[in-house]
């Protein structure tokens, strides 16, 4: 049986490479801005997630302004500062050593977010598992990440941030979820391998480390 | 300034089109299996995702027995009774006419869950917004999507079953979270458009309608 997925081997390839390429970038921005169209074809990308019920729950809010991003970088400090003292010795000293955030040095920073009491979709998939709605957004960030290794602009995920500062500094109404912050621009150079990994915070694992069949645990 | 993202036009273009030609599948699956080496490509996109500090909680269940498939099922048509009942009218009608799952015509299935307690990486990144440890599982869904659309292969996420059924069907232990019933295999074509468009459950909205600046409801 011939299968014609569309896709050539050259093709196909070049999405494995994006998958296996991306890098979540914390340093290296040039601080030349993207061009409209990039930007636009990365949002476009992100639209385009697959959502439960066809939801379309994400709304995209780019922040260009150096006033939001030097308060959002405030809001991550604090952050970052009662993160640290969690860790103790060793561990203590090479957190603070690590760089985790790009926010000034990346011109468009994006905080994407979650509508998740929608009507849109009509509730289709989600009275069993209602996080469906999140998760969508998350498949759209995960397409904005691999079309921008592509584009060869980084993108980072600011993680260490309050939820409620980022609603407060950026408008964010109290049923909407903010679920990532991200860091968007071109680089100098991508990583070959994660940046946690080079400096020796975690080491990847394998995948037959992860793998089951059949059941949780399940072997081949 | 030359910029090299190391991808060429038709290599950026194929991310693209594997981004744009993701569908959500639920019919015409073929029945034939997929060889160990597609399967093994499209996991490993999915071990390739993103992770709070490099922490890679995803765990993958490979489900391929028949027996275990139907007791999912079945698990799918109880959670699918009661979410009927929550429609009236023509929207009942609507949704009973539906075709939802293709959990026995798709010869793999995969239950992707999440260790959100694993000590790897070292709690980075997670002290103020835990929930990315789960969404970390979510990113490797979206890779495996797109690889798999690259390969021909058709992905449907069912999310109307209950978590405890998945559970209690596949040995899933109380601290691990169940993220998403995925069904995989060869299609014999690709839809157009999103079948809930196509069928008229919903219809895509535009970009510029999700789209804010420096403040959520900001305009350009």
């Amino acid at each position: 049986m011939v299968r014609d997925p569309g896709f050539d081997e050259a093709e196909r390839d070049a999405v494995y490479t994006a998958i296996g390429a991306r890098r979540d970038v914390r340093r290296g921005f040039t601080g030349e801005p993207l061009p409209n169209d990039v930007l636009e074809r990365l949002l476009g990308a992100a639209h385009r997630a697959p959502s439960v019920g066809l939801m379309q729950p994400s709304r995209f809010i780019l922040v260009r302004s150096l006033e939001v991003r030097q308060k959002v970088r405030t809001a991550f400090e604090e952050a970052n500062r009662a993160a640290l003292e969690r860790y103790e010795g060793e561990d203590r000293e090479r957190y603070g050593a690590l760089k985790l955030e790009g926010i000034l040095e990346a011109p468009q920073n994006l905080c994407v977010v979650c509508d998740a009491e929608s009507e849109r979709g009509r509730g289709l998939g989600r009275q069993t598992m209602p996080e469906t709605a999140v998760y969508s957004t998350v498949c759209a960030i995960q397409n904005l990440w691999l079309a921008a290794r592509a584009e060869g602009v980084g993108v980072g995920w600011v993680s260490i941030i309050s939820p409620d500062a980022l609603r407060s500094i950026l408008g964010i109404p109290s049923h909407i979820v903010p679920v990532a912050y991200l860091c968007l621009g071109y680089v100098d150079r991508f990583g070959d391998e994660p940046e946690l990994e080079r400096l020796g915070w975690e080491r990847r694992c394998s995948l037959e480390s992860v793998l089951f069949h059949d059941t949780y645990g399940g072997g081949a």
